[in-house]
């Protein structure tokens, strides 16, 4: 009964969140840009939405940080929209790598030499290159008006000096797209696949607008209020199997194991999670572990999960 | 409604089995010993028992085949049984690796040099080496055992000319073994670690022996006939974990975005997959594809997957 | 005795030309850009200039063609008297090592991430980086000069059509060198240091040429005419290690056993070589083996070597 | 004038070794198993003879170690006089590689699979099958007997407690044979092979008889002695290249770079050095480098070869 659960919900998650919030105290606060590294150590906020409109939050949820690595997700789903299944998978494998997210290594073993998946770096920025538009400003405009759709919030938008800071650092990722347009699997201009990279990685969201776009996933792709369809089904399934087994970094395989929910974290400290057909959920703890991904909010998550039995597995 | 479903498959399935079984012509059977590549090349047989007893079989179903890597998704759910999570884990990994399932590379990036997961040999090696036993045999006994009451068949046995013969031509496993050893991850004497893997890996069974195992694990553990607790729920769990994010080698990926059951395969052409709550499913095609996975049968559990619904994502 | 050696060398130079050129056959020429796919296929030419100043050519010696990967040797000669060896190796390492010359692999396995060696592409373009200049042209220009002193040729230059094509082309270079700076390995404007580097691999030369800045190495360092210090002689000492233990890509190991002469090969098909003490040697014959290097060139120098016993082992 | 050489030298040889032997502090003694742990941590020792028989010596001469890795010069050589080039090159490569010397990464990564040279431990794993003899106790007293004959010493025998420790703790080296024996490249017995390769590593000498072994192959392969043709000099030819590209383990271009000697280093921290035509060299120096060789003993070679002006580049 979730108006039961809810009400169970509301009542600890302040507790469940200050129990791990200590956790961060181990964790990194990234700080290969300056504006990541301003982020408050200490935070926790989580925010849980239902399907029935009901929610709970706790902790520090007024924080916006940017989605970086998140937004994979949603572009591989716009992609998805836009070139079907078969043209997607023709560019990017589907195959979770146990290596680091940046690592330029799997880029070279794996013949013929495309990305592992969507959601590491190399897969990403090939995914950029997929979505329609005649320009880069174009191809991140539909980006980001999918992304405020979906999180029912008009306002979200870019970080812009984040993104300026990403951009002027992002040499791995140059790097990395180079690679990739010799090997041929990336068309178009590097530099404007990677502004528009750089950009939708750099999009302002709070914990209420991760949970409202995970809601979208939990509830296969309809609009939890209106029920109309904003994503097909199939590529939410696609989306939510990505989650699975490679959101997390090269700790997906233990988050499934612990958790055993659909997830993708950020460098910035957030977590999009849900619980089928039931939950969005949205966390962000900027202090990071050593696989990237936020120290106490893994906690939380992996608390959480235990105490009401939500694995998936 | 389950007894409406079955109805359903007991209609079709004799169809799907056909439309799958032409797949077999690109794929190779298992040539590395001679036993192996007697197996009849154009083979498919499945083998569906739901919760309730009720069961829908088609195609080759009466072939019996050595259980292989199958048996590892047993072997590590004994090892958490006699050791608990956390010492198996401080052995053996739970990440997903995009390589091959025999690749040493992967054992030498790893720090500290334990294996990435219980699916591949290196991890299935040392899980053979943390199973209870005062002497190989009666490891293997403890193992074989355990398969029987899984099954329900007190016949299940080691195929002796395939356990020579992988024992003869193991080098691979040699060599990955006493790397392991090097490592300090391996105890106890490597020939005899060794001899258990190969005897676990040469149990022979039919599809209606791993649906039965299969079954088991949809319900979570318990014997599905009388209700007894087999597994304890959380090994089942983490069981489960395992297989879809690296059940498949390294096409686990894929299966799960094109079929999203737990499943778990082996090179003699079987596969053992479950639909959480409800099936056990028990497949055996003995051609291959390039990842190791029997390619008729993958492709029949994507058109049952498919038309079912049955994804867990 | 060199004037009795050098009229055997003219009498059967012409010889040994002929007998190496069908190995062309099996030879590529390299493609991937057109200018270089141009290049006359079964050509093979030779010109050797000994320190007293006699010269034997035979074969196409009249061919130009650009330096390419030869201009490494000169690039790190003159880093080295701009920067000292300290310096220089604080950037790049003296291993050879047994990958593909443009490999990636060995940038991310060595730590802290410096190129293994001054050799292959990464360790080349740190080189560009490091030799002074207050702009890419002034760079450039002073490594031209450079080369036109050795060569004893003011009309060296680059081949524009080469440059641009590298120039637009060149993306593997790109994803090194933003490697390289994402490491801190390389200081300054990533695409200014890319554009000394195409340029002076595009520089055209002949086999006089190559065999007259060869002849200076040979001589250690001294103007083999006038008896000027062109270089000092211990920076001509660490260029001769490394043509022997890395000049040959990854079949360096192979020339060593089979040839045993200091050498530099390029993709355009060029080979410097030379005898310490007594030759400098240029090869043209633009048909590759698998390893990059000129299929006849290298046979043409094992024929000689052999036969003239002038292995340094 | 060599006469007037050696004079300088044993002026000044104690000085040398004693302004090398400091550099032992920071190096580490073998541990790996207790004989070689129990080295004398600043012990230092060197001696050099020259083709005229005169001699020099200086420092803790007198101590006797096993020649580990030093060995593989010697069965490299006895493997192609027992099979030729052509049949030894089709089972180990001719090229360095900038990897650990007992990494097995290389051995997976080189297709077909044959290890990239003779003196990684993969490569002297295969020599040590292609020495002809029809027990392993006949192919290790071959090796026996050829080393004595080098060292003109009958008294050269196997440190039998040195040999029975590397036999029961190299699972290592055991991984590398069962790999390579997987791969079709060690015919034969995979433990017969190592128990040679074990009792070769084990043989014990001090300075004068590595100076003895270095000298035969500094003369040609002729004994200096008597003029008697020990080893074709072709065979020399390809051990000499071997030492210079690879004998100093992953230090090796540095070690051509800064010594420019050909030379093999040993775990028990000797090293043979020989200058070509003139000298042959044994060090003792057990504390090593993170490289696998004898800190204070590259450094005093470093002196010697820079004082004495004997870089052969």
């Amino acid at each position: 009964m979730p108006s039961y659960e809810i009400g169970t919900i509301r009542e600890r998650l302040a507790n469940w969140v200050e129990a791990s919030r200590p956790y961060a105290a181990s964790g990194c606060v990234a700080s290969y840009i300056p504006e990541l590294a301003k982020s408050p150590h200490h935070a926790l906020g989580i925010s849980l939405l239902h399907a029935s409109g009901e929610s709970a939050t706790a902790g520090d949820c007024g924080n916006r940080f940017t989605m970086q690595s998140i937004s994979k997700v949603f572009t591989l789903i716009l992609a998805l929209m836009d070139n079907g299944e078969e043209e997607v998978f023709r560019k990017v494998g589907m195959e979770p790598t146990g290596d680091n997210f940046n690592s330029m290594l799997k880029l070279e073993l794996v013949r013929p030499g495309i990305p592992f998946n969507p959601m590491i770096n190399a897969g990403a920025i090939t995914i950029s290159s997929l979505i329609r538009g005649s320009s880069p400003e174009e191809v991140y405009r539909r980006i980001l008006d999918f992304l405020r759709v979906l999180a029912g919030n008009q306002r979200l938008s870019c970080d812009e000096e984040v993104y300026r800071s990403e951009s002027e650092t992002g040499n791995l990722n140059r790097s990395i797209a180079y690679f990739l347009k010799q090997n041929g699997v990336l068309s178009g201009n590097v530099e404007d696949v990677l502004d528009v990279y750089f950009r939708h990685c750099s999009i302002q969201a709070d914990c209420s607008d991760l949970a409202r776009m995970a809601l979208v996933l939990a509830c296969g792709g309809l609009d939890p209020q209106t029920g109309t369809r904003l994503i097909p089904r199939r590529y939410v399934q696609i989306a939510k199997t990505f989650m699975t087994t490679c959101g997390m970094y090269n700790a997906s395989g233990e988050f499934a194991i612990q958790v055993g929910l659909p997830a993708k974290s950020g460098v910035s400290g957030g977590i999009l999670a849900l619980v089928p057909g039931q939950y969005g959920i949205g966390v962000f703890g900027p202090a990071l572990n050593d696989k990237g991904n936020s120290q106490a909010g893994v906690h939380l998550l992996e608390v959480i999960s235990r105490e009401l039995d939500w694995s998936m597995f």
